[in-house]
């Protein structure tokens, strides 16, 4: 008996299936690349056939697809998100990116670190829509970071000699090797944003007091201290 | 007819028909991961059944066993022991061990991103003989940085105050970002090396002179310096 008020042909319910079998195959690669999805256990856990839930894609490759999407749309979710919903811009918006990102890769959603960093090393140069998925995801995140300099920049909290791009590349090095550090073992939490706020002080103007960047703490002062003035204001 | 004057059971010949089977398999994980290898491509590369290759290793997994061993080979070869074999030490050994490295990751010896920082970002957190052996060659370049760092605290080339793990990861990171930018597409030799100065002369004693880690051209100069003086004495 079906206790889902819904009828069986619902595509509502086809989606919802579909999205839990996405949402569980992404957990399965994100621990161990794609090698890991087992068609076999994702069956057995969504106690749906093999066939029934090899309908939802056609192939392997297609809920891989759907896996990389769906891994795009969290780091989408947990990283851009919040600061276009905030307005953030400036060294600020720069910041945020860079906090979100470390943020993000040690959240339970995305456990491991085969998304995107795996990922990346393993695609790279390879064919194929999953290396091209994954290559375009690493360069919009390039192209975001360099639209934010390039945007502090313009709002002159960054001395105009900056090269965005280098800069963009810069900080996602320390970000990558923060990762790292990370699944090492070593979890110290202020020493990559420490890195991040030493590069911002030395590519910033005198518009902002070099004290901001001593610190995490004084950055966040410094942060509070002008959205209570723009509050005044 | 076999043209081979060695009896077909020779041991030399089953180790030497291994060793390309490894070599090949290395190149194949080099550029997709492990699912790159394929027993059967091999066996026809290297114009044996796919039985006989097998029994070279009794299991795919321990074929992939000697595939990092080989690796963990060409990382020392390339990385340790020209560095070695120089009696390099001090501030110059922390130095060759990153220009190595960066030349290594480079190397069409193992193209590709997946040896060793795509494998590292894969495994780490899973069980089993891979994931182990890639975390004990990530340890130990830790470990080789740490150790070299320490060298040249002792020599009074970098300060007293220096935490040589901490700085070891954070040349590591440095490292890893460059590996990461070399692959998509921003080639530039210069960049990274010069991040590694910069971090040395931050902290590097007066007993080398600060104009020395200027630049990579500076730097070879004080060495090619100190070099031909140590000749003269």
């Amino acid at each position: 008996m079906n206790e889902d008020p819904r009828p069986v042909g619902d595509p509502t319910r086809g989606q919802k299936t579909r999205d839990e079998i996405v949402a569980r195959a992404l957990h399965m690669a994100a621990k161990g690349g794609f090698a890991a999805i087992s068609i076999g256990t994702l069956a057995k856990e969504l106690n749906i056939s093999k066939s029934g839930l090899f309908a939802h894609f056609g192939s392997k490759e297609n809920l891989e697809v759907a896996v990389v999407e769906r891994a795009r749309v969290l780091f989408h979710e947990h990283i851009l998100v919040p600061i276009e919903e905030a307005g953030l811009e400036g060294v600020e918006r720069v910041w945020a990116l860079c906090d979100n990102w470390l943020e993000f890769v040690q959240k339970p959603a995305l456990p491991g670190g085969y998304f995107f960093s795996g990922a990346f090393f393993l695609c790279v140069g390879q064919d194929g829509s999953i290396p091209n998925q994954i290559m375009e995801i690493m360069c919009d995140w390039i192209i975001t970071l360099r639209e934010a300099l390039d945007g502090a920049r313009k709002l002159d909290q960054l001395q105009s000699t900056v090269d965005a791009e280098r800069t963009a590349l810069e900080l996602n090095a320390i970000l990558i090797g923060a990762q790292w550090s990370y699944l090492m073992g070593y979890k110290n939490r202020k020493r990559p944003r420490a890195a991040i706020l030493a590069m911002l002080g030395r590519i910033a103007t005198e518009n902002i007091p070099p004290t901001a960047f001593d610190s995490v703490r004084e950055w966040k002062n410094y942060l509070e201290d002008i959205h209570t003035d723009a509050q005044k204001l």
